[in-house]
């Protein structure tokens, strides 16, 4: 990784990685969208992926907090309001909580995170602290993998409409606003990295930014595959299905 | 959690934590010291496990540099001591790569931790970031697993010993020292932690720190048996069973 790419040959190679290492590939994904688990093994996934929507308003406060220029603060920014929203009962996690709503938990239950997985915990936790230690070239490279969420989505989401009869179109509101929010995030990001991975150095960092969160997605769905499909047990103090699912409401 | 504990009440829940969520309980440390493992999945055990070990010493550096007593520094820098050794070739560290030296890994490769699971960094990574974040008290107390190693440590190396050819007592030799080493270190953190969490506020926050921890290494093992055990894959990056293991050297 010696010379330097051309802004095309970065996206090019930005691409492949998604390609390799998004968790579209990951059996729980697709074990998700082709129906084949039960209603506590998608309680166990919303309930654990909720850490990881709450923490992205976080995750972009901690990178908006490095920015120097208001111009890219104002673009950044956005991201905070779609998932904080405008009011109370609007935005992303407002969403989310929508859908945990609707497989039964009680929101105080599922906001306290206690009952999360520790590694969904820790991955989260990475994904905010790389974005508030790396360089933020790096810091904004890490969130490409927006680059290939419409694809999981969609999957996702009529595989999921079609499957469970547990699951509506309202408490996958969520999806459907990712639909057009994210494609608008990605392209911003992609024409930043373009612009501004100028080394060959620069420019492996933004390769090994996007492989890191590529791992952060992936680890979140090993951990739910561990526990909840098979072979477990369940981590000591993490959700156990049975278990009441409103116990701390 | 209202009522202020005794220090003997404390002490108990501590253990009482241990005996339900130490790692010694996981399937992958029975796997491990009853002979039921290959040489691929120990060795995915000793890779993985040195990004724990090369972590504790900037763990105790991080944690000393929010100490303010000297003479608590001079004790706790008995552990950095111990890690990396009083010159090159002596330490903890030094002693986990004989037993990667052992299984055939090259160093250079182990050191770069880039083979590891994204679990096993994340987890780490987690624990550095604790002791740097919660109040002195809780770092401590984030220590105190130590008071259960002795058993773990006993266990793994006579069923190591006994069941696999390409062990050796050489090869783990680092767990000898450990069995004096932590016994040292977790009295004093239990007496430290029995002195100064004297509100019931303080001592919840001691018990989920132990719980914390418990999780750090719960989680590491869980990450292992997925990929390694059962039924995987093994997340794109990381370390593959067959892979030439000294791949960078």
């Amino acid at each position: 990784m010696n010379t330097v790419l051309s802004p095309d040959e970065l996206e090019k190679q930005l691409r492949a990685i998604g390609a390799a290492r998004y968790h579209n590939h990951h059996p729980f994904h697709k074990l998700l969208h082709s129906g084949d688990l039960n209603i506590d093994q998608v309680r166990a996934w919303a309930l654990n992926r909720y850490c990881y929507q709450a923490m992205i308003p976080i995750k972009d406060a901690t990178l908006m907090a490095r920015m120097h220029d208001a111009e890219l603060r104002r673009v950044w920014r956005q991201r905070i309001i779609d998932h904080d929203g405008e009011r109370e009962g609007d935005g992303g996690i407002e969403r989310w909580l929508v859908l945990t709503d609707g497989l039964g938990f009680s929101r105080p239950y599922v906001q306290s995170m206690q009952a999360a997985l520790p590694a969904t915990r820790f991955a989260v936790e990475a994904y905010v602290h790389f974005v508030g230690e790396k360089p933020l070239l790096e810091a904004i490279a890490s969130s490409l993998t927006e680059m290939f969420a419409p694809g999981i989505i969609s999957e996702r989401v009529s595989g999921m409409l079609a499957h469970y009869d547990f699951i509506s179109e309202k408490t996958l509101a969520y999806f459907g606003k990712r639909l057009t929010q994210a494609p608008r995030d990605a392209d911003f990001a992609l024409a930043y990295v373009k612009e501004h991975a100028r080394t060959a150095r620069e420019q492996a960092a933004v390769l090994d930014a996007l492989r890191f969160k590529c791992d952060v997605l992936w680890a979140q769905l090993d951990a739910l595959y561990h526990a909840y499909v098979g072979p477990g047990p369940v981590a000591p103090g993490a959700w156990q299905p049975g278990q009441e699912i409103a116990a701390t409401a």
